[in-house]
């Protein structure tokens, strides 16, 4: 794919109805993008792609290094592009909402499209969430996010990958800034509750106009009620 | 691209608000797909893709073969496909939700994917009609939907050209069935409202798992308040 064009594979209202069997396998993900963020079979853990690699998350705290080109397992969802910022700078921020705004500062207009974003650098904390998983197959995300693990860690190096989504495609992808985060010791991370930088950190960001969804074909999906739970997706995905 | 991805250009919901001014270059859509439907610039008018051409069917009735090599205008919305249908048959049909209900007859798994189709053959009826055009910048969909022109044409030969969006894009793309006819003749046409086949008539179809969406760049786009009218949607598009 060309540079800043998003691969969408499923929509998060699969997600939430816990269509979690089926899906992408790695090695055609990693073919669509570098830079992104999904789950995995049965939503055991968080996923992150960054630097060439797609890491998985799990709630015990652990990160597992998938091997693409081996592995016959697959993601249920995944955003991803082949990422070339056209925007790189370096700012502060105390929360989320911090840079959720500095960021709409930086593409003030933007809010009908995607962006990717990359933040790299020191942070004084980041608050994370790991899903646990599946316990049944169609366990719906609310359920699951009920048990979900939060780690907090302070003092941290590490890569924010994420995704800002428009508004009016809330339950294709998850409206708003979505990210993810990797230490860079590959030993800690998960999906963003909040992040505060420990002074300025680089940010690297672009707009995607470019959309490639792929939607999946098999049963569950095929015959699955897909509907629009706004409340339900900012609460597991906030 | 690939047979059977569907190319679509902007979203339902930004030509709802009116935003007919700019849009995707004849020849860049032509290069996307043989098969769609779409609009032009101030919603002159239905667009119908067919057999490598693109018509522009006026609300005065007349209907222009569009040079999409030359021409420098615009679609505000579009939606192609190289259509390569995975089904081919023939059936009659007294209505257009008797043609729906016959099409998912024959794709009972596609609820949550798009559909393309064709239909060709001799028609009792096809009740159709052609948008007037705006008057003036961002005038919504449904205030020119108020002055549309509908004619409804007997014993004609000629085609429908479709597609089928899921529900849950409703906004997106239109939910549902989508369809535009033109004659063999290349005479009459427009969107359409209803139709009843002359006996049986070949149906060609196929799922589209493969969503290629390009977002416009441009400043009514980006400044756009775009919301779901579905209301809207259906007494515009139905």
């Amino acid at each position: 794919m060309a540079y800043n064009e998003l691969y969408q594979y499923s929509v998060v209202s699969a997600l939430m109805e816990g269509l979690g069997e089926t899906g992408l396998p790695y090695k055609d993900l990693v073919s669509h993008g570098n830079h992104g963020l999904g789950t995995f079979r049965r939503m055991a853990g968080e996923m992150i792609c960054l630097d060439n690699e797609v890491y998985q998350m799990k709630s015990d705290g652990s990160i597992v290094t998938i091997d693409s080109s081996a592995g016959t397992d697959v993601a249920p969802f995944a955003m991803v592009t082949q990422f070339q910022p056209s925007v790189t700078t370096s700012f502060a921020f105390d929360d989320k909402q911090g840079f959720s705004d500095a960021l709409s500062a930086l593409f003030p207009k933007s809010k009908n499209r995607y962006l990717a974003f990359r933040v790299d650098g020191l942070f004084q904390s980041v608050a994370v969430r790991t899903a646990d998983g599946q316990r049944f197959p169609h366990e719906k995300l609310r359920e699951l996010h009920k048990r979900q693990t939060t780690y907090e860690f302070t003092n941290v190096r590490g890569s924010l990958i994420g995704f800002r989504s428009p508004e009016f495609l809330q339950g294709v992808s998850v409206a708003g800034d979505h990210l993810h985060f990797i230490s860079d010791e590959r030993d800690r991370g998960g999906h963003v509750l909040d992040c505060k930088s420990a002074g300025d950190v680089q940010v690297s960001a672009s707009i995607l106009s470019n959309i490639h969804l792929e939607l999946p074909d098999d049963n569950d999906y095929n015959e699955a009620e897909l509907t629009l739970d706004s409340d339900g997706i900012r609460v597991v995905e906030g």
